[in-house]
Order: C-alpha cells, then structure tokens, then sequence
C-alpha cells in the first residue's frame, strides 16, 4: 500500500510532517510512502529508505490561500500533487495538515466523489470523557446541507466506525437542541424521519452538550452547525486551561501545589487531544483522504498517516459506495 | 416599579426563589415585589414586608410540559399568572426559573410582541475571559430565522447593551464559521449584507471559538445554532471541571496540593458562572420577562431581578421599539 503525504502543509511542515512520515514507514512494514515538497527540505529530516519516495516541487498552497481557486490556479502545488498521486493510481490514501478548504476542494476535484455521494463530508473524531471518542460529520465541508446528505454522512459514519475503529452497529445519533423528536430546525426534523426508516443502530437526537459524555459513537449534523460546535468545544476548552494555567501560576504557593499536580494534568490535557485519534477523515471520495490538524506534531501525523493505511485495509470507500448503492436501491423500491 | 415572579418554577423553588425575591427587596428601595404560587409555602421562606404580596395558586407548569400547551391549558398556574400581572399592567417585568419553553410562550401569547418585532429572541450574557461578558442572541427562541431577525437581533442586543450595561456603541459581531466577509450558510452571509447597511457598530464575523474571548460585546446568531454553541460551550466547561477535580481528588498527594489552590480555584469556576451576570432576557416583547437560570440559587435569581429592575429603569422595551420603527422607516424610504 502507498499513501501520498503533502510535506509542506501544517504549521510545523516540513519537519514534524517528515518526521511522522519516517515513523509511519518504520512502524509498518506494509506501507511506502510518497513525500511532496521541497527535496531539499525534506532530505533535511529524513534519511533514505527503500519504501520512500519523494516528489519535488517549490510551489505551496498556503493557509491564506482562497482554498478552491488555489487548488485550480497552484497545480504544481504539494497538496494537488499529492491529489493526483491517488487520482492516478499511484497512491491508495493521502494525508495533508494544510488548508482545509483546499484539500477538500482537491478531494473533490482531483481525487473525485464517490457516485452517488452528493456531497462528501469532513469527520473527526472528538475525545469523549470515557476515552471511546465520537465521529462527528460534517464539520464544514458543506454549510448548506439537506436532510438526504445528513443521512448519508450517517451512513458513512457508520461504515468507518464499523470498520476502522472496529465498533459494531455503531449508535448513530442526530445533533439537536433537544433530545425530543419533535425538536429542531426543518432540516433536523426531516432527517431524523429519514434516519428512522434506515437500518443504521439510530439512536435519535444528541445534545450538543452531551457530545464529550460519549451518549453515540457516530453524530450527523450539518457542517455550518457542526463546524460552529467544534469550535465552541475546542475555545471553551482552551479558554479553561489557559484561566487554570494563570491560576496554578498566580503565586508562590500555587506553584508549589501545581508542581505537585503536574504530571496529572498533563494527562489530563492529553486526554482532552483530538491528535490522537488520528485527523479528521474526509468521506465519500474515491479514496482516503485525512486532513491532520494543522498544527500537527510528528506524533499527529503518524496517527493520521496510520488511520489513512486503516481505511486503506478496510475497504472503507468501496464499503460506502456499496451501502449507498443499497440504500438508494431501497429507496427506489 | 413592580416585579411578578413566578415562585415555583426552577430546580430550587419555592425556597431560593423567595430569597432571592426577599434580598432585592432588602436592596432595592424602589421596587415592590408580587410573588405567585403556593402561598403556604412562599410564606415558610419569606417575612411580611410592605412592598411585597402574594398571589396564590396550586397550579405550576413543570420542566417536563409541552410548552405551547401548558401555557394554553395550565391558566391558573404561577407562571401564566405572573405574565398576566404584566399583561394586565399591574406589573412592570416578571422573572421565572422555570420551563423555558413556556416561558418564552407566555412571553408571545400573554404579554405580547412589540409591534414590528417579528420574532422575540431569548438573550443570556456569557462569560467572558475578560469578565466583561458578551450578549448572545438568539439563544433557542427561534430555530428557523430569517436575516431580517437576525438584524433585528442586533438591535435588541445593541439597545440593552448600551441602556442595562452602559457600554457605548457596542460592538456587534456575527457567529459564523470564520471571520471573513464571504463564509457561511446562505442566512449568515445575507444577515452579513444587512447589518452592514445598519448604523449599529458591526464588528463583522466572529467564530465561536473566540466568543470567550471578548472579541465583541453582543453577537448575534439564529436560535438553532445559538442553542448549540451554547450548550456545546456549557457541556465543555462541565466535563472538564469534572475531569479536573477527579484529577484533584485521585490520591492523597493531589488532595493537599488541591487544597492550597482551593480558594483559587472556586474562583475561577465562578469566573466561568453566567447567573452572575444575570439571567436571559427574551428580548421584543412590550414589557422585560427574564428567564433565570433553571439550576437558580437565590443569588442568581437576586441578579436577575436586579437585571429586570434595570430594564424597566432604563426603558429597554421602549428603546427597541422606536428602533425598530427607525430601522423599518429607513428601509422604507
């Protein structure tokens, strides 16, 4: 298996990406690995290996960048190279930590929709507090989304849940201001109809404020609201430390009493770090494509690059296209 | 100026609503105080005082109610009554710890929209990391709203911000999915257009993520998302407070270095305690109805008294009224 991985993208690139990259390669005795950026930033962290290969090129889509007309216009860029190494058979996956919105953009136009898939979905997964963590879909592939998608992202979500972290007949809620049926904007209303009559394990509404106590495995919502809620999570999160941290840092005796919590707390941080369950998947293209957190570590993308040769394995796109094949043929019947 | 609270409704009534109610009185020399409910009970909590009277009733409306139903059926209950006090003029605002959804439904059938408001919004103030707060609205009173209520929102929120917390043109800031001019769902960037063309001091787009970080002082939102963010922001508070006192209390050695920073620490968690600031306006009705927390404490149902005080002080009703008709004349010409 070859997995393509854009060197140049993420806040720490290219170090920490190469530096992942060479862990991947020798932690798995499966995978070759196509690096794309700059060789000679590159070669500056990585040492020669039968399974690597390196692409060169100078150009760089940035994180400014206007995501869909930089995919068109920066052809030669890293993440659109990476792009064709799967549109064209020569890679299974890929893995950037750039622009989001571009490496959506080159999901969609380079590495193409699985037929059938109207619109992909992006999908992390958030640490819950018991550890299990929960797939949310979309987080902001698209901000205008109908209730026929949500149910697709279901349906997506379910099958990589199923396959790659192995969970069976996942509990697939819908995010809701409430967990009454009747709750919700129209768009909620008419997908939790439609996800009624599917033969996913639904489990209906889940409030955004129950989503950490790990109440479903997998959460649809539309990706203007789910992108919102992720954010109110992460700055709320980080605000709570950030206000900790001044407190355990205020005076003398708190600092003693903070030396003794440290390693604790550290954990604790640890806990709350999405980077370890890999990055976040972009469903319904025709291959994998893993978008790790922009400010990726090596460790970071190792995860992503290992969740990539996962979906990889797991046969997770043939798998959605077959399910979305079958339940169009149950709805057309 | 007159106050109808309704006696019953929250996770604390009768008790800690009747001392709240009994502390403003004590506070505030100008206000007369009506509370509605068990009279056997109220009086178990409250001394005879010349600026208070009771109106019994056996009937409540529970947490558990349809909203829209209770309010039609359950005529005798506090908080029907306590908003026909307003109705009726008998009273300047009222306050409930109860139902929110029948609050807000009390609100809209029994005292009434402001003419040319078309859909009120329910409006708490969030704490900031600057202890400044932001005023956030729509936070569930509507699930499908419309640009030209979101642009009513900003008015509502500008008024009270300026007239209840003094500050001078406040900024106004749109929750979306980033902060550039051209992101979101078809309603933000509509709503985006329209404020633009206000006179109130629009700020532009604000992501959810900096919302504690006082990077406007009202911020406006459809109630669908507004609920999320907030109880995404909520439940995230929650679970890691949580986290970190089994962290605090997992060994012995943890525990006394916990109890150097306990002090501290109770205070950053009332940095984050919202009933501080009051509780949540619904904003665009005839007479001020504040929404107390449900968990209310007589602190906080004292603060939101106080903040209802405020509004009928500062005339906040009128205010948005004229506005609106301001707004409407300008569009009109």
């Amino acid at each position: 298996m070859r997995i393509a991985i854009d060197a140049m993208g993420g806040d720490h690139a290219p170090k920490e990406i190469v530096l992942g990259a060479m862990k991947a390669l020798h932690t798995f005795d499966d995978l070759s690995i196509t690096l794309i950026g700059n060789e000679q930033q590159i070669k500056q962290f990585s040492q020669p290996h039968e399974r690597l290969s390196i692409i060169h090129t100078d150009e760089v889509i940035l994180g400014t960048d206007e995501p869909v007309r930089a995919v068109r216009r920066k052809k030669q860029s890293s993440m659109v190279l990476m792009a064709k190494e799967v549109a064209e058979g020569r890679a299974d996956a890929c893995v950037s930590a750039g622009n989001t919105g571009a490496l959506m953009a080159a999901g969609l136009f380079v590495v193409g929709r699985i037929e059938g898939i109207e619109r992909p979905a992006l999908a992390p997964t958030l640490p819950t507090m018991d550890g299990r963590g929960v797939l949310m879909l979309d987080l902001g592939a698209n901000v205008d989304a109908k209730p026929e998608h949500l149910v697709q992202y279901a349906i997506m979500g379910a099958v990589y849940t199923e396959k790659v972290r192995g969970i069976k007949r996942p509990r697939v809620g819908l995010l809701n201001i409430g967990t009454e049926e009747k709750k919700g904007n129209e768009l909620v209303k008419q997908t939790y109809q439609l996800l009624q009559q599917t033969e996913l394990n639904f489990v209906g509404n889940v409030e955004s404020r129950d989503l950490l106590n790990g109440v479903s495995d997998v959460v649809v919502t539309d990706g203007f609201t789910g992108n919102m809620v992720l954010k109110a999570i992460e700055g709320t999160a980080l605000s709570v430390f950030s206000m900790l941290k001044e407190t355990l840092t205020s005076s003398l005796k708190n600092k003693l009493a903070a030396s003794v919590l440290k390693g604790d707390l550290v954990k604790l941080r640890d806990k709350m770090d999405y980077t370890e369950y890999g990055g976040a998947g972009l469903f319904g293209l025709k291959a994998p494509v893993v978008k790790a957190h922009g400010s990726s570590n090596a460790n970071a993308l190792f995860n992503a690059v290992r969740q990539a040769r996962e979906m990889v394995k797991q046969n997770v796109s043939q798998t959605i296209m077959e399910e979305v094949r079958g339940q169009e043929m149950k709805e057309g019947s």
